[in-house]
């Protein structure tokens, strides 16, 4: 018998740790990148887990043929650390020897080793397991882990409990016709759309949860911000005073995010050349002012007073922006219709709900607000909409048998992390995107 | 227009941190958990995010009537910290005023404020909105976070990086009849039974990658083990030498995380009576010799020689116990034909693979092993399974184009939360569970 004690090996070292090794002789591993053929010498490009290193070949110092590498071979490099400080690293390394541990049967069909990846998006999606090995397209999903990790770092300081909850749920409970349906067992079951009541739920047990995990959507919408599969960041709290407790909230985490980013992941920002927006303070708008804003301000006429056009969207982020130098805006009290049952009204105008949106230049990533936890107000809303109450039974236990007042938010991961990266398109932050029209990779 | 600048105001004092106003009087809210008169005065104990808090109610000092309160009512509690050497937290609350924020509309029909929920597993989970305000019930998933954490913190720190891949896939890919489908706009598709493809093509991304997220199982066994979804740990690590290398890395994973758990986590596994398990070194013993060890040692003929009955694993466990006062076992060199087709097989024997399972007190809790990278071997392997290779194409990319030798594991968190626990059905340890006839809540 064996015992495996968990001590790790690596005989290679670290990228970040190759400056401890100036004059030093090391072995580093990594694929090889990009091959630039130079007089006499050429530049070796090696792709490490995060970044990517400048390696000097020349027949002087390294004793293997040049032509032994090809781009993609998985490489253990013997190389000399030589100081250089013309080197933005402070130090270049001589390939010395090279010991290649596997090696591609065919060249990639996509140039992916130039600084951006010249292809349509549907190649770019296509061949995703080959194209996110270009140092760009990479970095966009080492950003965003930093953005899961700067939510998880700062719900869990402010007292968040985690939870995982189910995806596959009940046929009827949220409703809609967007929902995907599941034979389960011959029973008809659904995808969930959100992890709305488990984390309601939950806040009866812990006042405060979150959740990072997938979500789905049978929209027909083939739209540059739709997904049919998303990462959805979901909190909700107890306890609150006013829905403008979870837009506070809120406010703190993304603050708390990007200083994250800023303090851990620097390279990625600097090498997709990110300006991090200002959250100093995000303004406040109510839906029906900013419709009339809006309208004012370009003249349109107002054809949906209960729902935004894309277009307002982009242009209430025009006028916010230039009005207050945001480019964030929380937008409030949306038309009751519009919402879902667990909302809760505006006591002072029933049509209304204490409930937001928030827009991030120009699209919406989150949608928020206090719900309803007296029983009899739940019940009686959903007897107005004809709703069908036995099937909601075990989500209204929490009404019945004592809930806080409380409410919290959805945000799409993937719209917030294409929009801080000025994305035109969603799927540009999706690493492996689902639409009406994809399914693979 | 209003401005949300990101400040949180909690005008009450959080639980944790009373002690530091002994002699004063603060406000503090939570649920009335439960009301236990005495002869003058009564114990009202509180529960809060985390803990629950015993109050004082007397005539004496207290501004209300006790019957104005209800057990699972929300409450905002006025109170005086006076110091108290013979209570285990240095302090006792006296109750002063109360404001009553919400109030059950009926009592809940299962008793949740004892020690133990006495009722039957159904009922447990029947009323699992409620059932888990117990104080041990929700410890149980508290824990489970600290597991996460524990997972999360050690795996960021060994340079992987957190993806999320996506649960809806293309149907035909790992095969199997255990598979949930799903109309996708008139597309064949399926309910991922693993992130197993997309954390291999991570792996040329960024060489280390890792998962928490649901997989889903249409397995239709009914056992103490066996979920339709659960909650997969998954890692996937390149340039590794040797399958070792990720039984190490699971060692040492799994060291941290009860380090993580006896540092932040204290408080749950003494409500729960937690002894945690010593992980100094795990023995590891080949599939074949273990099923030889349990036959001689327990005088059993065996029946099947490709894989443990159930009750092998148990007696294994008794038999390693025994031997080396491990409670975990690694079991390697799985034979090949019952591993999946990108599993790496044993050179010297290719009747066996490079893979192993990782046991805890008796039950399988992880499968992992290294992968096939070259292109060749694996096309060779999937066509002595007669596999369509066509339907792997974009998977296998990764092969085409240059992978680095690598290999991965998964774990069910549940199970390994549900044995931490000394418990005898895994659906103790999940919050919503899922089989073949749960669906609901």
């Amino acid at each position: 018998m064996e015992l495996i004690n968990g001590i790790i090996k690596n005989p290679n070292v670290e990228p970040e740790d190759i400056i401890n090794y100036i004059g030093k002789r090391i072995t580093v591993h990594g694929s090889i990148y990009k091959i630039r053929k130079m007089s006499g010498f050429a530049f070796v490009l090696l792709r490490t887990k995060r970044t990517v290193i400048q390696c000097i070949y020349s027949e002087e110092f390294s004793n293997f043929k040049l032509d032994m590498l090809k781009e993609e071979s998985c490489v253990i490099l013997t190389a000399d650390v030589i100081k250089e400080e013309r080197s933005r690293t402070g130090w270049e390394l001589r390939m010395i020897d090279v010991e290649i541990i596997s090696e591609p049967v065919a060249e990639s069909p996509i140039v992916i080793n130039n600084k951006e990846v010249n292809t349509s998006l549907e190649n770019l999606l296509d061949y995703r397991p080959i194209t996110l090995r270009n140092q760009k397209e990479r970095a966009i999903f080492k950003l965003q882990e930093g953005i899961c990790n700067g939510f998880r770092k700062f719900l869990l300081e402010q007292k968040f409990t985690e939870i995982h909850s189910p995806k596959i749920v009940f046929a009827g409970a949220e409703g809609g016709a967007n929902i995907f349906h599941l034979n389960y067992f011959n029973k008809d079951a659904y995808l969930t759309q959100s992890p709305q009541f488990y984390k309601q739920m939950m806040v009866g047990v812990f006042e405060r949860v979150f959740e990072i995990g997938p979500v789905f959507r049978a929209e027909k919408h083939d739209t540059s911000r739709h997904l049919n599969e998303y990462t959805s960041v979901d909190f909700e709290m107890g306890y609150i005073e006013s829905f403008k407790d979870i837009m506070q909230m809120e406010t703190m985490m993304l603050k708390h995010t990007l200083a994250e980013l800023k303090e851990n992941y620097s390279y990625e920002l600097e090498l997709l050349n990110v300006k991090l927006p200002d959250i100093t303070a995000i303004p406040s708008i109510r839906f029906k002012e900013a419709k009339e804003l809006i309208s004012r301000e370009y003249k349109r006429e107002i054809r949906d007073f209960d729902d935004f056009e894309p277009e307002e969207e982009k242009l209430l982020y025009e006028i916010i922006k230039k009005e207050t130098g945001s480019e964030f805006v929380f937008v409030t009290h949306y038309p009751s219709k519009k919402r879902p049952f667990y909302t809760m009204d505006d006591k002072t105008n029933p049509d209304e709900t204490l409930s937001f949106d928030l827009l991030f230049r120009g699209l919406e990533i989150t949608t928020g607000g206090q719900r309803i936890h007296d029983y009899n107000e739940q019940i009686q809303k959903m007897r107005q909409r004809n709703m069908n109450i036995v099937l909601f039974e075990s989500y209204l236990m929490i009404h019945k048998y004592g809930m806080p007042p409380h409410g919290g938010l959805g945000m799409g991961l993937e719209r917030f992390t294409s929009k801080l990266l000025n994305q035109d398109n969603v799927r540009f932050s999706t690493l492996f995107p689902r639409d009406i029209n994809r399914l693979t990779p």
